[in-house]
């Protein structure tokens, strides 16, 4: 029997539906009446294997989550741009007052793999417009390559740094409300990694 | 008992690894040795009340997810600035083939509040750098209001016409190959609604 | 990768483990220091495809829960001889004080099919020793065969009726402190039928 | 917003019928066409905080389950008696053909704790006419009181003693096709214990 993805979003919506709102209301109802009030913003990758609410057994109201290629915060650059993800992190940081902003990356990301790619002299997908370009937030990671998963930890510390080239995010960290944190899922393992600042690597949380 | 989010999610990854990995790796074999391959794409808002994972009840492998403020689709746009919801969507349809995308807006949301409250006359967070540029990519819909639910579903109409302008994704739907749709999370009802181009409204699918 | 059940059963706990006691303690915090209080007693039958927890989406404390081949409630009948099924409802009346007891029975029960077979004139399994005495209490009901469903019904108004000779259930129903109900689950349509008694006959009431 | 919990129960069905016979039905499908096929029989509490489902993660088909107040095995005894924990073993065993069976006792058993209070002098509650000769199945064990866990830990080890009196059990066991186990949940810490059966005493399997 195979079904449509499509088709089984909507089933899980009615028991996601039958599962809060009906059989245990009061695990929404604060929620909807009060507005959302994170602790937690996350950047995570758009993998469908990644799935962030999935990895943390989240519930509504956790974790107000940006996902975009790669999962890169790029440099603070205020212009009349469309910037997708410096407006999550403004919103998350500056209206919801989130404590914690996690960049979450993860083993086998395609993304990564495109930038090494194109880095090591191979043309990827010459006709493509827009990865390239996004990609290139990252290109200075690319030296770590040829290891897909040295590049892509290459890159979580990378965006820490840019993260804290927004003011925002910097005076936060500064007073101690705010803390930054680079955590890497290895897929393969099923193990999660934190980037620890003072020895300057990656240490197993769990797993 | 108070427990920080962000302790949370560790145990959260717990149950996670050991549900999965441990329990039952079949959910995920797959998937970590050849890679995914979701038939959904998804543009979701970073709202931590409308996480897409939770509310269709999904499993590692379904969707490919964007997250951003308002989920917003921007017009087509190659050049060589950042674009990460663009780039996304190009890898999604271009590489992974997905043969669905979804766009999926939600009742209550901050980002289409903050339009609506700068459309008529407020002055809204002056000292915001991304969230009022960002917002433009909707401004056409802020007529809609003040009612920030209907100018909400607007929104989606027009991220459905902005998708149209990728050329990727107007020859996906030509062909046949590719669908799309809109659809709009009513956070109070727990409901779930769905465009219909043919009669130009949303109408309930769910809940 | 061919994985034992035991072994899934011990990755599971963990999974338990990790989501209640240390992702969400306050699920079970109370539950563990002030004892149980369940308001629902629940009597279901022992097959792997009809756990009460699973069908019901139950959560730790939700239901006190016995369950023997054909979710059967034999008649009243105290003397010293161990009577399982009759402690625990004694223990969950009066004990307890739930307010809901629930007979809960299925379609394709192994335990009716063993009686309806036996009771066509097969000789079914005659070296077996205790599930013919035990699959007597639905004697009665065998009857309403050769459909199985239809016995296994049947044997849930036959459950009902002995509920009923119980002292401490009939008065309980009778204040009005007590309910009981007799609920059957369609394992083929996934459905859920309730037995209405002004009508005599079941009803469906989800699915 | 106070639910009740026989409302709430509904609700999950719901939510249980959409996740699996609308939205993954392959997860139900086999065991609806083709019948139950379980590894484990467990023989689990009544009690609502010590669901084996839960505790275990299970999902439709894993365990053939038999709750009763204190997870107790009877010894053999074949006569014309209402036996149903031993019918279900031997349907579990010998039809069903399931390679381990699990006593899973647990912390803070109210049947023990009956148990105990009757043994050290107090009257508990005299006028209860089934709970006191279920409870004579661990009578033997009462001497290791006045710890109610010390009590149950030994009643699991009695329940071991007694399963090996059935006949098909012990052939079972002895022909390495089955194989028999005593867990132990000890709900304050939310950690599994296992009794092994070379050293006389019960280790930690988890937590």
């Amino acid at each position: 029997m195979t079904m449509r993805t499509i088709d089984r979003m909507k089933a899980g919506f009615r028991s996601f539906k039958a599962a809060y709102y009906d059989q245990r209301p009061e695990r929404v109802a604060h929620l909807v009446e009060s507005g959302q009030e994170p602790e937690v913003l996350l950047i995570a990758c758009s993998d469908s294997r990644a799935d962030p609410a999935i990895l943390m057994n989240a519930e509504p109201g956790d974790m107000f989550i940006v996902r975009n290629v790669a999962n890169l915060i790029p440099p603070y650059q205020p212009d009349d741009q469309y910037h997708g993800t410096s407006a999550a992190l403004e919103y998350g940081v500056r209206d919801l007052k989130v404590r914690d902003v996690v960049i979450l990356g993860h083993s086998g990301c395609g993304g990564i793999q495109a930038l090494v790619q194109g880095a090591i002299g191979g043309v990827t997908a010459p006709d493509r417009e827009f990865i390239g370009p996004w990609m290139e937030i990252a290109s200075c990671c690319s030296g770590h390559g040829p290891d897909v998963d040295a590049v892509s930890r290459q890159s979580v510390r990378n965006s820490l740094t840019n993260l804290l080239t927004f003011p925002f995010v910097k005076s936060g960290v500064e007073s101690g409300y705010l803390q930054i944190h680079g955590w890497w899922f290895d897929m393969k393992e099923g193990a999660l990694w934190r980037y620890v600042e003072e020895n300057d690597r990656f240490e197993k949380v769990e797993g």
